[in-house]
């Protein structure tokens, strides 16, 4: 999406050569505006696909999800992170690695918001090695729901996640796919 | 708000009688056309106001930003819930406690999203004893930037933190207040 590529390029900041910051408008500091035509765009892709729910994992996801939810006229869910103390019996858990957190969370869905009729959209703002969009996927699987794709904004290409994912025949939608970040040189390919 | 209300009728729990979840439409799944709703009603009441930004804190309370904020035409930014050791410098930071978890969190918002120029409206998914509005005020005190009012989604009339913080001059928009919840009866006041 280029208007996400020229916004990457003008608004991102790269740190130690594989963080890129782009809190200005994705997730810290919000535009709905860039959020809308993001979502328009995945409804482009996913359109064909009876997608009936939006599933993503909190926080930064949420603002992305609630839009899109609202291009296909479904509801969103988001996954939470828990400590393991408050785990409730009613839902579906997983365990999530962050690797710029360096941390492993237990995320959780509530049994009641997926179903097994359910056909799932997971989106997310970031898609680096892919370890987020493992754990939705579990969810989605322990649900018995039918997994339709994941809509990303941001692609870390070279991080190996996206083609691990697509290799299993999951349908990854990224709006924008970096290449490389050589000290502030950001490039993008193509998916 | 007639068909939040009636909302939280039909899909709300009362738990240990002081406890209302809502997670089936407003801050676990979220219903995106609820959510527009809602912000019309926020844009109505403080459209003469100027506001350039809202304000909120992770996680519940993101969705409804986002939407509001396009209903404004301007960002949204949520505060961040952070463990000491990650602080940043360039954050203005609180401290919000969080009676339902037990527990106390620095919160931050970085000083590039939050200016004096601003002029912003807080909005957020619940507002019981207030503590979170009053660190998210406190924020926007740091700033310097210009507090314009709330914009709260479900007020426990019954906790205090509502008629506290109008006291202190603030204007808050509830868009239902709950007077009590007696086993499972629900009963609304208004503003």
């Amino acid at each position: 999406m280029k208007s996400l590529e020229e916004r990457i390029l003008s608004e991102g900041i790269v740190k130690d050569g594989e963080i890129l910051r782009v809190d200005s408008f994705l997730n810290h500091q919000m535009d709905p505006a860039m959020f809308r035509e993001m979502a328009k765009e995945w409804y482009r892709e996913f359109a064909d696909a009876g997608v009936n729910k939006i599933l993503t994992i909190e926080a930064s996801g949420i603002g992305l999800a609630v839009v899109a939810a609202e291009e296909f006229g479904c509801r969103a869910v988001f996954a939470k992170k828990v400590s393991g103390r408050n785990m409730d019996t009613d839902v579906y858990a997983t365990k999530i690695t962050s690797f710029t957190k360096g941390k492993v969370y237990d995320v959780v869905v509530s049994k009641r918001f997926l179903n097994p009729g359910d056909r799932v959209l997971i989106v997310d703002d970031f898609l680096a090695n892919g370890c987020a969009l493992d754990g939705l996927m579990d969810l989605v699987r322990q649900a018995g729901a039918t997994l339709v794709g994941c809509g990303i904004a941001i692609e870390k290409g070279f991080q190996g996640g996206g083609t691990r994912i697509r290799a299993q025949g999951v349908r990854v939608h990224s709006l924008a796919i970096i290449e490389s970040m050589d000290g502030d040189q950001i490039a993008f390919c193509e998916e």
